[in-house]
């Protein structure tokens, strides 16, 4: 056993016990940190389980509402300066910290989606450019020199779930957002415009005209959000080819959405990225 | 007794009794139309406490979610169209339609807000051009030739209560929302960037950073949905005097909004138009 890789995640945890440079064991729980009520005492199991291991935690385990707060690096950030900035909460424990961007107009901040990135670039999967990280607060991100140089955070993910769970159109959006022709109708909508408040509410008007059918509502609404995403994602970058770390289904929808942008996707398997990372920046520490 | 006219909404419910063309006595209850369990039940007694007076109703009691649904009337719409759809569900009581717009582009609707603004209208606050309705929906208004020629619907207040009740931003935002400095530094931004959903996770990384007060992010939120408003409502628009019909809290926040943009907004009484336009209604049915 080298050492035991946590992405200890709001919502849920998943543990990656490694050894000689591959994954010997995975296992995943819900228990993210607004569920877990023990940090220590789930710390010392995943070590104890994996025969007293080193474990190396990343994510909003390190935040305000998680175990220990780590500070983020201020970005540009690359694997020797996250590497260096791993806080060791106890002997063999080590918490990876986030990173932070700001300048007088922007601020911003991540955490966990930095290991994905070095591990992406570990892998050679990314180069400089533009990457993107769709989520629940989706990550554009530049990397220069082979660092995080500078990241914007896109809400999509969190304001789809807020209308769904409270506004106008939470009946219509109660259905499976699909990739059809809706979703694809909503992408282009939201690539050309950035009305999207009042864009939101034709859904439900064309509803109630006749003009578009209620079980499209939420694709149509995902698409939407998504294009606008890439819109302000892309912003003034040129790259034809832009790497997207995630999931399968979420960077399935990121990849039409770029090919409605007129660019590529390339699609870089989240997990994948996450443990290359954390062996990455695990060797950076020693 | 002239009549009885009805704001019927879908948290609230107003009644106006109408005599010699002013009003002689008002109420208030919290049965809109998500709450009052007997449509027909409630008019009468409306109907019987002013002696049998007509009733004329308005609002989303019109709605698929209402008493009897009543349909739009499509934009252009002026006085004689939309009196002309009145729909007599009793003799005596009578539903005002909404008014719908679409094209190859939008579609929108509204129900109960072409009452102000015909009031507006007849009361001379208003003419030909650009005024601002704002609200849980608000209305950006197109008047031509004294009729509502076009108009955009924009989810802000929506949007900012979905936030408040379930989104990352939710802690920040449970503060009273003012109309300082936060505020306008929150119009200014919104104004001038069409990329609200990654302003709206800075709000969150700057408090994260230090660089802004918890106690403010209430109110910088609110100025950049507004100022997203204003934008979207301005649009090409180029009027130096927007009208703005409302309740005088949110018009005083529109106010400071729209002299952001560069404009200026006369403040037209949302119940005097309302008043003013059922009378007009009542008038024209005859």
């Amino acid at each position: 056993m080298d050492f035991v890789a946590v992405d200890w995640g709001t919502s849920n945890r998943r543990v990656f016990e490694i050894a000689g440079g591959v994954v010997t064991a995975t296992r995943e729980d819900d228990q993210g940190i607004l569920n877990c009520a023990d940090f220590a005492g789930d710390v010392a199991s995943i070590r104890a389980a994996a025969g007293g291991a080193p474990v190396l935690l990343a994510g909003m385990i390190g935040s305000n509402r998680g175990w220990v707060e780590v500070p983020y690096v201020a970005a540009p950030a690359g694997l020797s300066q996250i590497a260096a900035a791993v806080t060791w909460v106890q002997p063999g424990v080590g918490i990876v910290p986030g990173v932070s961007y700001s300048d007088n107009i922007a601020a911003d901040v991540m955490r966990g989606e930095e290991v994905q990135v070095l591990g992406a670039l570990a892998l050679g999967e990314v180069g400089d450019g533009l990457l993107a990280h769709p989520g629940t607060h989706g990550k554009w991100i530049e990397v220069e020199d082979g660092r995080i140089n500078r990241f914007r955070t896109v809400m999509t993910g969190d304001v789809f779930a807020a209308l769904k769970a409270k506004s106008i159109l939470s009946d219509l959006l109660q259905g499976e957002a699909g990739t059809g022709p809706a979703f694809v109708a909503g992408v282009d909508h939201g690539l050309a415009h950035g009305d999207l408040l009042a864009e939101l509410f034709s859904v439900r008007a064309r509803v109630l005209l006749g003009q578009a059918a209620k079980e499209d509502a939420a694709s149509y609404v995902s698409g939407l959000l998504i294009g606008n995403e890439v819109s302000i994602g892309l912003g003034r970058r040129r790259e034809p080819i832009v790497p997207v770390i995630g999931t399968a289904a979420l960077s399935e929808r990121f990849a039409v959405a770029l090919d409605r942008a007129g660019r590529t996707a390339r699609i870089v398997d989240g997990e994948d990225a996450f443990v290359a990372g954390m062996i990455a920046i695990m060797g950076a520490t020693r």
